[in-house]
C-alpha cells in the first residue's frame, strides 16, 4: 500500500472490484461502442472487457463480415443498394419478459444509417440488421416494450420520409417530418419481422429517446424532442449556427403515444404506405386519440419511466432541473380533454404544469436518470457539473452527489431501467478522460466510473478507460440470467441457426469441381485441416466449407488463404464458408488463425492456383523430404511408450481424487479421451505401413499417435493443474 | 473482504494492481491483436486496456479506412491490385536506440498477408503499411536491430518467391523458397524505404521468429524454423497429415545470418532482383559467409538473445529443454570453419554442441523466454504444463513456477527483450481462457495474466480477458519514455505528418464547386460546424475538408453525413478529408459523431442532393420556425447576466488558489478563455439586430452568447473540481 502511495479508501475501492482468478463478475453489461459499430461487453465490478460484439462494422477475428454467413447479415444492412461498413450504436436495450430483463435478445440501433440489429445472447452473434424504410438519421433506439413485443427507434434529425426525394430546407415545416417506428420482434424465430412493424409520422421536432410504459402505463410510451424550434441554421449565410437556434425556446416536446391502440389501427389498415412501410399520419393519430405532447425542459436526452410505471422523468440539458411528469395526470388531461392548445401539426399539447408530478433542482446540465433497488431512489447524470446526484422522486429531496471525471452523458444502475432494478452498482458513461489515463495520443480513451451505490453516500471505486469507440448508453443484467452455450450442434450456420449445408462430420470431406466451381467440404481438428491440399485453376469459384469438429469448450480454430480476403472464426461445431475467384495463379499457404495446440503452427496446407489447363509433367517430379527408417521407427515407439507413461500418471492422479464433483475438469476428462479415442486408427497405420516395411509412413503415422498423445497430455496435466489449486479430496 | 469472499493474497493482489482514479499505470504495453488485424495498447500494473489501434483493418471509431488519408494508407497494403481489408498480426517491436526502447515507432507485422506496419508513437497512428514482395505468408516479424536500422521478418510456409508463379507442391525442394526480409528503417522520415531494403532467400524451412544480436552479437541475427522435414503433407490422400510430419524429426535449425555484411553485399550489386527486390542467393549467401545453420530442439517458436547480447535461447515446444547457445561458440567454430556437414541447400552447419553452451530441463511444451532486470534471470513460458518457469541462464538452475491459464503462448517482461529489462511484472499471453470468465458465447476471450516478478517466487496477480482479437505477442515500455502530443498543429494531415491542403482557419470557410465537384472547406468547434449547409446535384463528386479548430485536451469531433458511408474522427488541430459520390437525390443530416459539449446532438448540418438542374420556384416556401418578440430577447440578456454571475464566482474561486501549480488546470483556463474570447463577436450581431428590430436574429445571436457561457461555465466548473479534489491552497 505504501509502495504504491494508496490511501485507506483506495484500498477498499481496490477490494471491492478486484475479481481474483478463477471467480467470476456479478453483472454483465452491454455498451454501444458508437462510432466503432460494436457492442462493447464487460464485467461489474472488475471493469473488465470480456468481448466487442460485431455489429454494423466487419470484425475479422469473429470472421464478421469477412465468411458468406455473417457476410449475409451485413448485406441486410445496405441502403440504396449499397453496402454501409460502419455503424453509430447508440442505445442497447435487453429483450424484457413481464418489464423484467430476461437475457434473451440484445437489440442495438445504427445513428448514421438508420438501422437496427438484433443479438442472440445464446452465442453473443448478430443475427439480422434492419433498415428503417424511412428515417435519414435515427439516435432514439433502441427501447423495448415490456414483453418485447416491439423495439422502439426514434428519428433525429428530420427529413422527407419519402426516399431519394429532395425538398429544399425552405420547406422544412411541410415536407420534413420525424417519426417513431415500432418493429415488431418475433421472440421465438428471434428476429424482426418488418411486414407488420409500423411508425407514427412526426412532427419535424428532432424526436431523441424513448422508454415504454409498464404495469399501470403499459401500452403507452414516451419519446422526447430537441429543436422543436424548426430552426435549419446556415451559419454559412451569416445567420447563428443550430447550437443557437435549437436551445433558444425554453421549452421541447414530451411525446406520449398509445402503441398498442396504434398497432390495432395498423392491423386495421388505418395506416398508409411510404417506402412500402406502414405509417400512421399525424392526423390519423390525433383523430384516434392516440398521440399527445407535454411541454418539457429544453433540450433533454432520455425519457426514463420509473419502476413502478407511474413517472416519466425527463430532464432538460440546459435547464437545473429534472421534471417527474404524472402518468395519472396525463390520462386524467387526456380524459378531460384538457389541453392548453395544439401544435402546429395538430396534436394537442397538455399544459407541463397539468403533468407534472415536481420538478426538482439537482444542479447544471442534467442529462439522464436511472433507478435503484430501493423505493423512490433515482440517480440523474449532471453533464456540465460533471456529477452523479442521488435523489428522491417521492419527496423532492437531493441525498447526494458525487464527482465524475468528466463531462457525464449516460449513467447506469444494474437492470435500472427495468421493473425490477437490482441497486449495488451505477455507471457513469463519461464522455472526456482527458488527464486520467496514461497518454495515448490525441485521440483519448472514453471514461466509464464505477460507483459503489450499496449505502448512503455514494463511493467512486473505479476508471475504466474504453480502448475503441465511445459508448453512449449501457445496460446491466445479473450474469447469473445469462446462460450463453460454449459449443454448436455440430453443422452449424451459426447465423441462421440452421443446419449449414456445407457441413460433413469425420471422415465425410470431400472436394467437388462442377464448371469452374470448385467447392470444398472440409473440417478442422486439432492439428489438421482435411483436406490440406485445394487445387484449382485460374479464374475458378472456390467455395470452402469448414466444420470444426471440436466439442471442448474454447477450441476455436480459424482459417484464411494468404492474400485471398476471406477469415473465418470457427467455434466448436460451427460450419463456416469462405468463398473467392481464385484470379491469380499461384501457390497460396491456408492455416489456423487460433492458436488452437502446440502444433497450432503446424495446421497449414496449400491453395495451388494452376494456369488454366496446366498438366502435371509425365514423370512428375519428386518431393525429396525427409526420408526415415527403421531405427526411427522405433525411437517413435519407444516415445510412444515413454509419454504413455506420463499419462498413466497423470490418469492415476485424477482418479485418485474427487475429479467428478469438477464439471470443468469432467469436460477436460472427456476431451481427453476424445484424443485418446483417434489413436486406434493411427496406430493401425503405423503397424500395418511398419509390416510393409514402409519406414516413412510407419515413422510418420507413429509421430502421429504421438501429437494425440501430446494433446492427452495438455489436457491431463490443466485438469491436474485445477484439481490442485481447487481443493480436490482423495477419494478411496 | 469477507463480504466478497477475497483471500489474504487477493486482497494483496488488488492493492498491487488498482489504480485509483487520477492515477497512472507505470507500463504501457503494446500488444498484437491477432486476426482483428490491429494492435492493442494497455497499461501495468492495471490491466487496462488503452487503445486499440487500426492498423491493417479498418476501423471506423478512428476514422481509419473512412476517411481518405487513412483510406491512402491502407491503400498502400493492396496485394496484386486488390484491397485486403484485415491483417493477422503477431508480433510488435518499440523502435530502440543502442539497444533500448526509444519509444518512438512501433512495428508489427501480418501473417496472413504478408506486410509490415510502422505506428508513430507521437500519435499513435498508422503512418505506412509495406507489402513484402516475395512471401506468401510472413509469421515471424516483427524485429530490430539494436539501432532500428532494419525490421526484421521472416516468411513462414515456404512459396515460390516470384510472384504469381504456380509450381506443384512435387517440386516443393527445389521451387518453394523460404527467406528473411531486412526493411532499410528511416527513422528522420519515420517511413520504411523499401528500395533500400532487402532479403535472404532461405531453404523451404518454415523460418519463424528471429531475434537480432546486440553488444558482442550486433550485426548478425538469428531466425528459428520448423518443419525442416520439408514434408507437404495431404491427410486427404490417406498420409499423415502436416502435423506428423512436420514435426518427426528431432531437430529443426536455427539461421544465423550477418546482416550488416549482407548490406554491404548489395550495396555492392551481389543482390539479384526477384518481383523487383533485393535478394541475396543462398549460394552468394553461403560463398561470402554470412548464412550458417545451428540444429535446435523441434519446432520451437522464438529466438531470444539476452540482455548482454552473449547468449541465444532457444525452446523447441515438443521438447522439455531450452537451449542456450553462445554466441562466441558459433562464432569460433565459424572461424575454425569446423562444421558437421551442410544441409541439402549448401548451406554450412555447426553442430549443435559446438554452438551449446548449456540446455536445461524445464517442463513440457517451452515456447518462448523473457529476461528479468536480475542478471541472468530468464522467465519461460510451457505451453503443455500451462506454467512460467523462472531459472538462471548463467548457471542452469530452475527458480520457481506458476501456474498460469490455460496454455501459455508467450509471455513478457518489462522492455524484457531490450539491452535494459525492467524487472516488476510479468504477463503470461494464455492462449484458452476457457472458465476464467463470465461466460459470452462459444467465443471466448483470451486470458492475460499479470505476475509480481519483484520477488523470488513469482505471484499471480491479475486475469485481463482480451475482448477482440487474439494477442500473440506483446512488448512493454515504461510509461514515462513515451511522450505523446494532445493536439495537431492546425491544418495538419496526420497520416502525411504535413500541411493538409483542405485546412483552412476560423473564418475561411468556403464551399468551392469546379464542374461536377463540390469542394467544402469547413470547421468544427464546440458546438457547430461551418458549413451547415452543403447543396450538390445528383452525380456531384462532393469532398468535404474539415479542420478541428479546437486546442483543448480530448476536444475530439466526428463527422458523417447519413448512409453515405464515410466517417472521420477529427482530434484537435487535424484535417480530414471525406469523400463521396452523391449519387441519390434527397436530404441527409451530417453531425458530429463524438459527444463533444452540452449542445452536441444539435452539432449537425444537412447535405442536400438536388435533382439535376433544379432550380428553386421563384416565391420559394419560407421555413416558418419559431418566431422571438423583444420580450424574448429581454430574457436572454436576463439569462446573460445571471450566467455570467455563476462565471465570475468561479473564476472568483479559481484564482483565490494557487490554480497555476496544476498544468491540467491552466489548459482548462485557457480553454475558458478560448470560449470567453468568441463572445464579442456573437454580442456585436445581437445587439446589431437589436438595434434594427429584429429580434428573431437578436434573440438567437444571444443565444449564441450563452451557449459560449456555459461552455466557459463547464470548464470553470471542471477546473473547480479539479482543485478542490487536488488539494489547491489558497493564495493571498
Amino acid at each position: 500500500m505504501k509502495r504504491r502511495n494508496l490511501s485507506q479508501q483506495d484500498l477498499l475501492a481496490a477490494a471491492k472490484t478486484y475479481v481474483p482468478t478463477g471467480k467470476r463478475d456479478e453483472f454483465v453489461v452491454f455498451s454501444s461502442g458508437g462510432q466503432s459499430g460494436q457492442v462493447i461487453v464487460y464485467g461489474i465490478p472488475s471493469m473488465r472487457i470480456l468481448k466487442y460484439i460485431g455489429v454494423f462494422t466487419p470484425e475479422p477475428w469473429q470472421g464478421y463480415g469477412y465468411d458468406e454467413s455473417s457476410k449475409a447479415i451485413l448485406k441486410q444492412g445496405m441502403i440504396d443498394g449499397k453496402d454501409i461498413t460502419w455503424g453509430d450504436t447508440h442505445h442497447p436495450a435487453i429483450s424484457e419478459t413481464q418489464g423484467k430483463y430476461d437475457g434473451q435478445f440484445l437489440f442495438i440501433n445504427d445513428k448514421a444509417n438508420p438501422r437496427l440489429a438484433v443479438i442472440d445472447l445464446r452465442d453473443f452473434e448478430t443475427k439480422q440488421i434492419v433498415v428503417n424504410p424511412i428515417f435519414k438519421s435515427e439516435h432514439g433506439g433502441a427501447f423495448v416494450t415490456p414483453n418485447t413485443d416491439y423495439v422502439i427507434e426514434a428519428a433525429q434529425y428530420a427529413a422527407p420520409l419519402e426516399n431519394r426525394k429532395f425538398y429544399p430546407l425552405e420547406s422544412f415545416n411541410e415536407a420534413y417530418r420525424g417519426g417513431v417506428t415500432y418493429w415488431k420482434f418475433d421472440r421465438k424465430e428471434g428476429r424482426i419481422q418488418p411486414e407488420q412493424s409500423f411508425s407514427f409520422e412526426l412532427p419535424p421536432y428532432s424526436q431523441d429517446l424513448s422508454d415504454a410504459g409498464k404495469g399501470p402505463s403499459d401500452g403507452w410510451a414516451f419519446t422526447n424532442s430537441f429543436c422543436s424550434e424548426r430552426y435549419v441554421g446556415g451559419i454559412e449565410k451569416g445567420v447563428p449556427p443550430y447550437e443557437a437556434g435549437c436551445s433558444a425556446k425554453d421549452t421541447d416536446y414530451l411525446h406520449v403515444m398509445n402503441w398498442k391502440k396504434a398497432a390495432e389501427l395498423v392491423a386495421a389498415g388505418k395506416a398508409k404506405k411510404i417506402n412500402g412501410h406502414n405509417v400512421i399520419p399525424i392526423d390519423v393519430a390525433v383523430k384516434e386519440g392516440i398521440l399527445f405532447l407535454v411541454p418539457e425542459a429544453k433540450s433533454p436526452h432520455g425519457v426514463d419511466v420509473t419502476p413502478d410505471g407511474k413517472f416519466m422523468i425527463v430532464a432538460g440539458k440546459l435547464d437545473t432541473h429534472v421534471s417527474v411528469f404524472s402518468f395519472e395526470k396525463i390520462q386524467a388531461a387526456i380524459k378531460a380533454g384538457k389541453f392548453e392548445g395544439k401544435d402546429p401539426y395538430g396534436i394537442p399539447v397538455i399544459g407541463m404544469r397539468d403533468a407534472l408530478e415536481r420538478q426538482v433542482s439537482l444542479g447544471l446540465g442534467p442529462l439522464h436518470t436511472q433507478f435503484d433497488s430501493k423505493p423512490c431512489i433515482a440517480y440523474t447524470s449532471l453533464y456540465v457539473d460533471s456529477q452523479v446526484a442521488k435523489w428522491n422522486y417521492c419527496d423532492g429531496k437531493v441525498l447526494d452527489k458525487v464527482s465524475v471525471h468528466y463531462n457525464i452523458g449516460h449513467l447506469m444502475t444494474m437492470e435500472g431501467d427495468s421493473m425490477d432494478p437490482q441497486g449495488r452498482y451505477l455507471v457513469a458513461l463519461n464522455k472526456l478522460a482527458i488527464d486520467r489515463f496514461v497518454p495515448v495520443g490525441p485521440l483519448h480513451p472514453q471514461n466509464h466510473q464505477l460507483i459503489d451505490i450499496s449505502n448512503d453516500k455514494m463511493q467512486l471505486l473505479y476508471d475504466m478507460p474504453f480502448p475503441l469507440g465511445e459508448p453512449h448508453y449501457a445496460v446491466a443484467i445479473s450474469a447469473n440470467k445469462l446462460k450463453p452455450f460454449i459449443r454448436y450442434q455440430v453443422g452449424t450456420d451459426s447465423r441462421t441457426d440452421k443446419r449449414h449445408p456445407g457441413a460433413v462430420r469425420a471422415g465425410e470431406e470431400k472436394t467437388e469441381r462442377k464448371g469452374n466451381r470448385v467447392e470444398v467440404f472440409g473440417t478442422a481438428i486439432r492439428s489438421h485441416f482435411t483436406p490440406e491440399t485445394i487445387e484449382a485453376e485460374v479464374g475458378d469459384e472456390v467455395v470452402i466449407n469448414i466444420t470444426n469438429l471440436e466439442r471442448a469448450e474454447d477450441e476455436t480454430h480459424g482459417f484464411t488463404v494468404s492474400t485471398y480476403n476471406t477469415h473465418a472464426s470457427i467455434e466448436p461445431g460451427k460450419t463456416v464458408t469462405v468463398k473467392f475467384k481464385a484470379d491469380k495463379e499461384g501457390v497460396y499457404p491456408f492455416y489456423c488463425t487460433e492458436f488452437c495446440s502446440a502444433l497450432h503452427l503446424e495446421m497449414q496446407g496449400y491453395l495451388l492456383v494452376k494456369p488454366k489447363g496446366w498438366k502435371a509433367p509425365a514423370k512428375a517430379a519428386e518431393t525429396k523430404g525427409t526420408a526415415y527408417t527403421e531405427a526411427d521407427y522405433k525411437n517413435q515407439l519407444k516415445k510412444i511408450a515413454d509419454t504413455q507413461a506420463v499419462i498413466d500418471q497423470v490418469v492415476g492422479y485424477i482418479t485418485s481424487v474427487n475429479y467428478q464433483d469438477f464439471p470443468d475438469v469432467v469436460a477436460m476428462v472427456e476431451d481427453a479421451q476424445d484424443q485418446l479415442g483417434k489413436i486406434p486408427d493411427a496406430k493401425a497405420k503405423h503397424e500395418a505401413a511398419a509390416q510393409k516395411k514402409d519406414w516413412n509412413q510407419a515413422t510418420l503415422w507413429a509421430e502421429q499417435v504421438w501429437q494425440y498423445q501430446v494433446k492427452t497430455a495438455d489436457l491431463g496435466l490443466r485438469a491436474k493443474t485445477y484439481l490442485e489449486q481447487n481443493g480436490a479430496k482423495k477419494v478411496k
